[in-house]
């Protein structure tokens, strides 16, 4: 048996956790900041056999995969010279921090 | 020394954490959701010498044991036809998912 | 790799967050309640290299060494007799429970 413990982005939670649990993972969640990520993060708890430990880290590879996205993040401001114009600048999203560990005894109660 | 990581019911929890405290077990306890459970649950961290963990998992496992009990689930709306009788059903409460984990070294500072 | 899980108290989360990133270390917290302190407390997870595993026990320890300081816990109230006076007493501040896990394995994705 293994605990997987990922830190992942908030906007990836609610899709991660379905995926999980339609392969079959139950996964819960934790109300994280800071840290492995900058922004809000949230940290999922999913055990699973060792045997599938792949599948549960493929999902997590999926669907927080890191890639980068056009955004505005300098929207004009009060104050701001006439003729300014925002411009959309890359930022990278996504990602996560997994951690897998060794379980020594599993219990279902 | 173990470390015992058990997800549970959040109305369990407070009564389990006593309980553990009362025998010289300090739980650490964070917020959770979904996951193993459906309702809302609460995660805790107990830290236990190899010796002890027997009697933590004995105590969670009273705390937290399965069982049914009756409620009425269907309680009458507006608009529901006269004569419509609320009827008790069979729910399932209580519960846990416990992952035990060795630790590598502790510390209290 | 090892995961550092640290219980500590809520106002020395936030020193203690700075100094690890500063050093290179990201801290994930989690907001907790109950157990090893008796006041509100953060569970923060830190991995680390096992060669830089003493580094970050160290900055716990300083960030979060138990010390003794004078606080009036005894203040006035309503309807006290007259010529009352609060006396300052000396509580016990700092302190943190630390578990190191061996980790099976790390990913950054
Ligand atoms: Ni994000
Ligand atoms: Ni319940
Ligand atoms: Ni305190």
């Amino acid at each position: 048996m293994k605990l997987v413990i990922a830190v992942i982005h908030d906007e990836d939670s609610h899709r991660l956790t379905e995926r999980l649990n339609k392969a079959g993972f139950m996964a819960t969640k934790l109300a994280s900041t800071g840290g492995f990520l900058k922004t809000g993060n949230t940290t999922i708890f999913v055990g699973t056999e060792k045997e599938k430990l792949d599948e549960v880290l493929d999902i997590i590879k999926k669907e927080c995969k890191t890639n980068k996205q056009m955004s505005l993040l300098n929207p004009p401001v009060a104050g701001m010279p006439d003729g300014y114009l925002p411009y959309p600048i890359e930022v990278t999203v996504g990602g996560a921090t997994v951690f897998v560990l060794d379980v020594d005894q599993y219990l279902k109660i």
